[in-house]
């Protein structure tokens, strides 16, 4: 890897408030930090994010790789983060040429949409990397049981989303924060500096809903299997079935509601019919 | 009001599609529809959307409204919205003078963040303007009640995010969004846009999480208390507490968490004790 000059400003995820319940009494809550972060590429102000705090470097360079405003991690030079000013520096050694087009074309999307360049990135995703990746469903429950020992943040604080990248039953990261978004831009953000990017992720996982652009940004990652605990959106089913994407909705427990190919998904674990359960 | 020539192009905001649950049978499962609607304003692109598209509209008006880009209801002159082609065609009678400055410094942001002018929409922001309201707690659970009967799709489909114009407990005006910026943004197209504006809201509601950018959106509408059912961020309760807002946040059936200005709530239906209650 080249060498970049990365600052480490991260920040604590929560800070603590006091409110008042129900009974009137005071009582220390934990809640999310959400801090304002502008980015600056080679001087010129890109885009403020609002976020934990928690990766900024990550956050800021996983932000431009999928936004397409920095194209290979060779032309990174530089990455300050410095919360006084709650900015990131960020020196590249080589720019698109066309970024001045790309920067206008600028696309709001649903989620925690951070302004997406949504059409170009649609035709840009080249659909032929995407796995046939299937799921047993012994994985998928597997996994679900593993992802709970991480959403330290949510579980204190709420307010924020989880998403990570997985191999199978095995959770390689796991990051929050304030957007989704910004979650995911910090994972790509992350492998993409890695030093050994480790085993290639399979599976995305998600306590967001399955909107398009989630869809779009995971299988930009050539992952072919996204996991939520939300629902989804038309247009999220739309982008799964073009990518060839399989998308397991509303995965709780048990639970689940598989979207997409016959057959990407193996019946191995069926549970027991309970009362309970709906017909 | 002035006379504008507004389409109708609303659309169902959810469709039905068969998902194949934990044990392996097809089922039917209504989704929530997500719809991209380009804005252009006076034929210049000025963003996607992507909407439920049930009040399309209203969401565009509010939308150019919230980021300062059309100043006067007045101004307005028609906005026709067409499916076919995905856009919404906005025409007005008269520009902001700094248009072009405007567009250009669009901020993302948290929440489902619409790139929104943040920092110029802060400083614009007339505190002022703020009433003192004190919110007793019998008001906020009859509320709590009367807004069960609204969250219409969310509880067929989920993914979406549910907003709400209160009068004390009465639920003036709801709206759903796959963004819940798309929800504010509709109400505040909805009231603008009204004949008749009716009572003026004194509580705003949403299912979503109190950051930043909704406090400062709904401090713009002139309300001064927020309930949500979800948490609130560091950012969120700064601009609240600079506001004079009373937040109450995870309010869900008795229970509640209220951060803000001392004697603003009113506790005259403090709930019996239960074993259950935290202490």
């Amino acid at each position: 890897m080249p060498r970049i000059a990365l600052s480490h400003a991260r920040l604590p995820a929560t800070l603590e408030i006091t409110v008042v319940d129900e009974f009137g009494r005071p009582r220390a809550q934990p809640i999310a930090a959400e801090r304002a972060l502008t980015v600056y590429l080679n001087r010129r102000e890109i885009v403020t994010l609002m976020t934990l705090g928690a990766d900024p470097e990550a956050l800021v360079v996983g932000y431009l790789r999928n936004q397409g405003l920095v194209e290979r991690l060779e032309d990174l030079q530089a990455v300050q983060v410095d919360w006084e000013v709650e900015a990131a520096a960020v020196v590249t050694r080589r720019e698109p040429a066309d970024l001045a087009t790309r920067l206008g074309q600028r696309t709001v999307t649903t989620g925690c949409g951070q302004g997406t360049v949504f059409g170009r990135l649609l035709e840009a995703t080249d659909l032929s990397r995407l796995p046939d990746t299937t799921l047993r469903q012994s994985v998928l429950y597997a996994l679900l049981e593993n992802l709970g020992a991480y959403n330290e943040t949510y579980r204190s604080a709420g307010a924020v989303h989880g998403c990570a990248l997985c191999r199978q039953a095995a959770v390689l990261d796991f990051v929050e924060d304030v957007g989704r978004h910004n979650a995911v831009d910090t994972l790509a953000g992350r492998q993409w500096l890695a030093a050994d990017p480790g085993p290639a992720p399979d599976i995305f996982y998600t306590t967001g809903r399955l909107t398009s652009e989630m869809v779009l940004k995971v299988a930009q990652m050539g992952i072919a299997v996204l996991v939520s605990r939300s629902g989804v959106t038309q247009k999220g089913v739309e982008l799964a079935e073009r990518f060839g994407v399989l998308l397991v909705a509303r995965a709780k427990g048990r639970r689940f509601q598989a979207i997409g190919p016959e057959g990407r998904l193996r019946w191995d674990a069926v549970p027991p019919r309970r009362p309970g359960d709906r017909c």
